[in-house]
């Protein structure tokens, strides 16, 4: 399995979390992907490359413009306000207030644009987003070429980030991207399978109201887990996308009995949707010593759940999300890979 | 003119707020209120008292029981789940998302409660949100009881707390509990005049479907200042409340001319309404030097702003709202408090 990875990732590195009340350096870090690089090369998965350059128009197909001219200018305009900092959002659209009109401040339009607070952008932001979303397109078409499966190690992740709004370190949805490159490509229907720790608030507000979109996503219960505001399982699609969106959320300690369960259920769901085409948000975040996450599952039990997807014989893409253990990460994320291709 | 004013504000002084991607010291602090004090006396209204035990029973007709409950608790909630700093909201109700169902997670639960970033809640902010929704009832029961006039020293402020959520310095509605305490006590309409510089969205939202309270606001055009996401000239009220909502945003850079002319405009709005009894925001970080504002008003336009007011003869309370640039804020708020008596 061929892995795409960019160097230009590091242009994304804040120094400031907001968590807990205090700025952490952030879970999310350039390390995490060191760590994965490591383990594939110990595990022979030697086959790395670089991605194509970034192809702008489906991007621009699946994101707001505006929202993309404020990515692309936050930084600039943050620093012409004359704010020491980071961007970090202290301002938000809060219930009854008025989300159709984005400020002309660039305080305001930090907020406007944000789902969360977490997730600074810094001068790097945008470049760094970009080159993870031509990561993802890169390793789609390797699968849309004929290949069973590719990784696209992405960072900064995507899943969090809708078309309109970035946070929960995401910026550009790249399995989003992904998923509708494929259609693009012709796949009549595509599931999105999210099997991060997070729901995968981003992706399923993206196709909400899709029909050839099957989104699934394994998850924290969002009365416990971030993003909190999203992720029931009575969120089933609307219109045309109405049941074709399954949120299986567990609760606090879940290990991986109940895990597995929820994957088959969520492979079953997937096999009858008719998928032609697999794009997993991996994220290894649901291990047990994650620390902003309250899974339990162990290094091992991620070699079988790949060994479970890899049996629905789906071309699949990989896209990397969240896992912060970071000496796990690379162990856990390689792991559902090696089960994938011993399927 | 009386003055009320309460020693337990001082339980209110976090150590941080969010401002400009850092932690700064919060522009909302204990010595904005010493300097209004030494003010009072300077000038002889030596007429100072502490506030009557607070009436809990208009607080919950005012605001939602879970938004109170989670006020009281919230402190401990965060301790116990070993968060270490004050309480920042980094998660919120974005747009799509859901805001109907509050989460369990203290995390959460504070964003779910909140409409910006940049007020912590710390172990006594409860206690002083209280004292100041004391301060507000207890010297609107002055006016009520023939008074012409009565400064209710409130801190922290309350303009921008909504029904359920807090953020931007405020918890309670303390201008919002008076204007329910004049309508209880008989008073058949009420305006609530907001000279603060920002937009008190949350007095818009409590009473934005009444015709019972008029709601006047002069501001910072909401594209350029805080809150943003309201005070548009647009939002005139629903319902019953149709025409009794009104906002008169400036620019940046406006001076006493527009200022004064929108005051005119919201104080033949209220005459013509026929409020019986005048409620005040009175904010002064329409001052000139203000650090998070941007109008020019200098100390002798607040005299005249408050001849202006004192010329509608209405029972005044004027309940203390912003004001940042802290050695002119005694001098900018009892100069209006002269204006009025002089009027
Ligand atoms: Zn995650
Ligand atoms: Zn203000």
């Amino acid at each position: 399995m061929r892995t795409i990875c960019s160097e230009d990732h590091r242009l994304h590195f804040p120094q400031a979390e907001l968590h807990a009340g205090q700025f952490v350096t952030p879970f999310e870090r350039p390390s995490r992907v060191e760590y994965i690089l490591a383990r594939l090369r110990e595990r022979g998965l030697n086959d790395i490359a670089a991605p194509d350059p970034v192809a702008m128009a489906p991007i621009r197909a699946l994101c707001r413009p505006d929202y993309l001219a404020f990515l692309e200018h936050a930084w600039d305009e943050w620093k012409r306000a004359g704010c020491a900092g980071e961007i970090i959002p202290a301002s938000f659209p809060a219930r009854r207030m008025n989300a159709d009109r984005a400020p002309t401040n660039i305080d305001g339009k930090v907020g406007f644009y944000a789902l969360a607070a977490e997730t600074a952008i810094t001068a790097g932001t945008w470049a760094a987003a970009l080159s993870s979303a031509a990561v993802a397109q890169t390793a789609q078409r390797i699968v849309a070429g004929g290949a069973r499966a590719a990784f696209a190690l992405c960072r900064p992740p995507g899943h969090h980030a809708t078309a309109d709004m970035f946070g929960g370190y995401c910026f550009i949805n790249n399995a989003a991207l992904a998923a509708e490159a494929f259609r693009a490509d012709g796949v009549a229907r595509v599931a999105v399978l999210d099997i991060d720790f997070h729901h995968g608030n981003g992706t399923q507000d993206i196709f909400y109201r899709r029909g050839d979109v099957f989104f699934a996503s394994i998850h924290g219960a969002p009365e416990h887990a971030f993003p909190y505001y999203l992720g029931y399982s009575d969120e089933t699609g609307e219109g045309p996308g109405e049941g074709a969106n399954l949120n299986l959320p567990l609760p606090p300690g879940a290990g991986y009995g109940p895990w597995a369960e929820a994957l088959d259920a969520a492979l079953a769901r997937i096999r009858a949707f008719g998928a032609e085409a697999l794009v997993v948000s991996l994220g290894v975040d649901a291990y047990k010593d994650d620390p902003i996450s309250f899974f339990t599952l162990d290094s091992p039990d991620f070699l079988d759940a790949g060994r479970r997807i890899g049996r629905l014989g789906l071309p699949t893409l990989f896209c990397m999300e969240g896992g912060y253990a970071i000496e796990a990460i690379g162990v856990n994320a390689v792991n559902v890979l090696e089960g994938f291709l011993d399927a």
